[in-house]
């Protein structure tokens, strides 16, 4: 065994060092579609954060690369490792901490997962509302890629819903940022600075989450309509409308074909009303009493008809479930249908009819397809990619990229560049940008051994 | 005239650059009580973002420290100038350049005040919901500051309302941040980093902050208590009941006196009931709709008496404003009631009762004074400090400032460091995360040119 191993060994304990044979598949990356997996030298499964702290002390000393990884789930090749390094894996730390009912936060460790967290606070009428579509996925990931999900459109992404960390500096430095405060003005924020930087500034070890009361009665409208351009013009009004709606999903044609196909979920829908509708929207309602949400889906079923909806459909609790689950495995089905890629551009809400037919045009020319659906109301677009051609795909997503960059808008809305859209990042983005970032990160990370490869060449 | 006179009256033009006699009062500082005024040898006004690049160029250059000024509100002495410095004083770049009603957001320049942007918006039914007391405040200023304000417990501070940022580096280089997009995971978020920094990290000269439709109808809620404890224990209480209030202020028994007799209000309040009462909670609600925003009151009022309100006023409009408005002048109450300090310790909501009775404990030890309101919903506690002697004041607002963070919250919940209370919160803060910060400062600013003395030494 050599010096590092050895000493690896001595930090978290033999059982928990994988080297060799014994780092499995499971550690060679996440879910993203492109590249390939690669193993890492070793995998340590930390118990503590002083433990977390040793493993980057010893890797700055022998300049080891260190990839901290929650439970793969992401979708930017972030948590694949560099094959001479160190995979943090942050499996053992799992614990829920603290449910504080009176602050209403939660105190976590990385590796806790979103649906632990949620069963936890159901007990207590909370809950954290940061839904990515994969409930495995763990909080130190959410706060690695600044997850985002369905119910970003009011609760906003992970960014507004962590309140502190405990952080590990690539020197073995532990911190703590922010806490159970909603704000503060003392100095600069490095809570909102580690949140979203993939693992490349700092390992987290204990986060402080909001929760929200969960509220009660909720409702869900399926709305078709003829048309793209009107679907997307329909977001902005129903933000606008003041019903805060907590889910506002649009999904194309061929996306509802094929995940309603896949979960064997019939809406309902009649065939003429299915044959004729280009998109759909989703929307959910919520509200703390049953009149209050009665009347909201009233006046929602209203908006929608006048913004140009062919019908309305309130769906009934087991379809409605069942659609959102369908959409939430989206990703999955775009897999299985051989897509190549899975991409997810933010623009600003009005700019979405423009970005994807522009989006739509570009893939004409190079027979490629886009499809998909997203989170409207966010104006977060998610495009599977179907273009076997490695180059053609690369000058494809380049033209996509850079129209969501003119419009306004930037690469990705909530999955992160990590190593998959790296190099169209590191093209498109203003180089004064870049190097301002990179001196950040030596500012964090003087020997560069955090995650390398990972947003910087 | 100097060099540098010379190359600044190029940039700006000889009308907008002062200096010498020209140099007025007005740019020596900003409403902190503490320090001394102090002159700049240079004011700026320039009238673009290549004007301020300019500047900042020249100044990294010859190595003059910068200063940027809003409107000077603040109150941690963060845009007191240096003596042998540059004032960059946005005054003249105030346009408010878009306001888009699809997207939700404006986009205005840094000098923009925030009751400009309160006019021009209303006539859309769309609001900036950061309402520091000070309305005359610039959106630059809430930047630099990362201002909250009463309406922070329902739409949060600076920070969660600012979508985007170009902003000037010491360099000269000019760079932009998010955008017309609600979320982004794409590199570092540079926007956040921004925002807090009190003018030490990048001079912000096109802000894009997010609106919300404003809602119609509000009511305000007074409630007395006889019994400062039980205040505080209700605020968790109010939070949870999801009755979501916009306004959530705590005002202690004498500086209700104070303000309400400056503003010479009458409150219609029973003599028995304001002689037996510590402190009083203000509520805001409102609604889209005033039958819920009724009902809404009616469970408000409900809520209180069971937590201890000895009575419950819902204020007619006029009061209501006009108590508002008092309390928003609880400064300048405590300004010319001869107030030595007045600070904004933020701490877990549930610790409220706890920080305030220690603070109390302390301030009796050394015959000070301690007096306040506060942002309840926050945890933000506003205290007037009463204590002439300097030694014993410092000792004094470091003991409360410690009591803070142990209790789990931090020395500025919105007012900031600045020069102010900067040797406390060197002396108080963890020096690893100090000196993290002052390498991310020097990314930014490698000759640190940018507001040398406010945060760092
Ligand atoms: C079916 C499916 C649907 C999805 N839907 C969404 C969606 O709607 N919205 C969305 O935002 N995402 C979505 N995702 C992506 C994914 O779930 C999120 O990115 C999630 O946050 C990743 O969590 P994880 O624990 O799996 O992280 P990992 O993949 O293990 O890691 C992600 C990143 O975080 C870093 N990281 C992990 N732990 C830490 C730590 N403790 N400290 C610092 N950095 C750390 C890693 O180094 C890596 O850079 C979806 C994924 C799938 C498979
Ligand atoms: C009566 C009264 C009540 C108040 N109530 C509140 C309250 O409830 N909540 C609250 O948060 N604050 C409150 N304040 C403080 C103050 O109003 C806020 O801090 C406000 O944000 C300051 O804005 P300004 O334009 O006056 O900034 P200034 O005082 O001019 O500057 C503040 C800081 O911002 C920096 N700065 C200014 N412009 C820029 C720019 N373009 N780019 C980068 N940095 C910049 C400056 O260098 C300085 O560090 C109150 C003040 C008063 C006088």
């Amino acid at each position: 065994m050599g010096d590092v191993a050895q000493r690896l060994a001595e930090i978290v304990g033999d059982q928990h060092l994988l080297t060799g044979e014994a780092v499995t598949e499971d550690y060679a990356g996440d879910e993203a579609l492109v590249g390939e997996p690669v193993k890492p030298r070793y995998v340590v499964k930390p118990a503590t954060t002083d433990e977390v702290a040793a493993v980057l002390t010893t890797a700055t000393e022998h300049r080891i690369p260190v990839t901290a990884r929650g439970s793969g789930s992401g979708l930017s090749a972030a948590a694949r490792p560099h094959p001479d390094g160190i995979l943090v894996s942050f499996e053992r730390m799992n614990a829920i901490l603290e449910i504080d009912t009176t602050n209403h936060v939660a105190v976590v460790q990385p590796g806790a997962t979103l649906s632990e967290l949620d069963e936890r606070t159901a007990e207590s009428g909370l809950g954290y509302t940061v839904y990515p579509g994969e409930m495995s996925a763990s909080v130190g990931g959410n706060v690695g890629t600044n997850a985002g999900g369905m119910r970003a459109v009011k609760y906003g992404v992970t960014r507004n819903n962590v309140l502190g960390l405990q952080a590990v500096l690539a020197t073995g430095e532990v911190i703590r940022t922010g806490g159970k405060i909603v704000k503060t003005s003392t100095g600069y924020d490095l809570t909102q600075l580690v949140i979203g930087s993939e693992g490349t500034l700092a390992l987290a070890t204990e986060i402080t989450v909001r929760l929200h009361p969960r509220l009660t009665h909720g409702a869900t409208v399926l709305a078709p309509f003829s048309d793209l351009d009107q679907v997307m013009a329909a977001v902005p009004a129903i933000v606008s409308s003041g019903l805060a709606p907590h889910i506002l999903e649009y999904i194309d044609a061929l996306t509802m074909a094929a995940i309603t196909y896949t979960a064997q979920l019939s809406l309902g829908i009649p065939d003429k009303v299915r044959d004729a509708s280009q998109a759909y929207l989703v929307v959910g309602l919520e509200n703390r009493e049953t009149d209050r949400l009665d009347d909201d889906v009233q006046a929602l079923g209203e908006l929608l008809s006048g913004l140009g909806a062919t019908d309305v459909y309130v769906l009934e609790g087991g379809s409605a479930r069942k659609l959102i689950e369908a959409r939430e495995k989206a990703f999955w089905t775009a897999k299985s249908a051989g897509a190549d890629d899975v991409i997810d551009v933010v623009v600003p809400r009005a700019a979405m009819p423009e970005f994807l037919s522009r989006a739509r045009e570009i893939a004409a020319k190079t027979e490629s397809g886009v499809v998909g659906c997203g989170h409207a109301g966010d104006g977060n677009v998610h495009l599977g990619i179907f273009q076997k051609d490695p180059a053609k795909r690369a000058s494809l997503l380049h033209d996509i990229f850079a129209v969501g960059m003119e419009l306004g808008g930037a690469i990705s809305g909530e999955h992160g560049i990590g190593r998959a859209k790296k190099e169209h990042w590191l093209e498109l983005e203003d180089p004064a940008k870049v190097e301002l970032m990179k001196r950040i990160k030596t500012a964090f990370d003087p020997a560069g051994i955090l995650n390398p490869g990972v947003l910087f060449d």
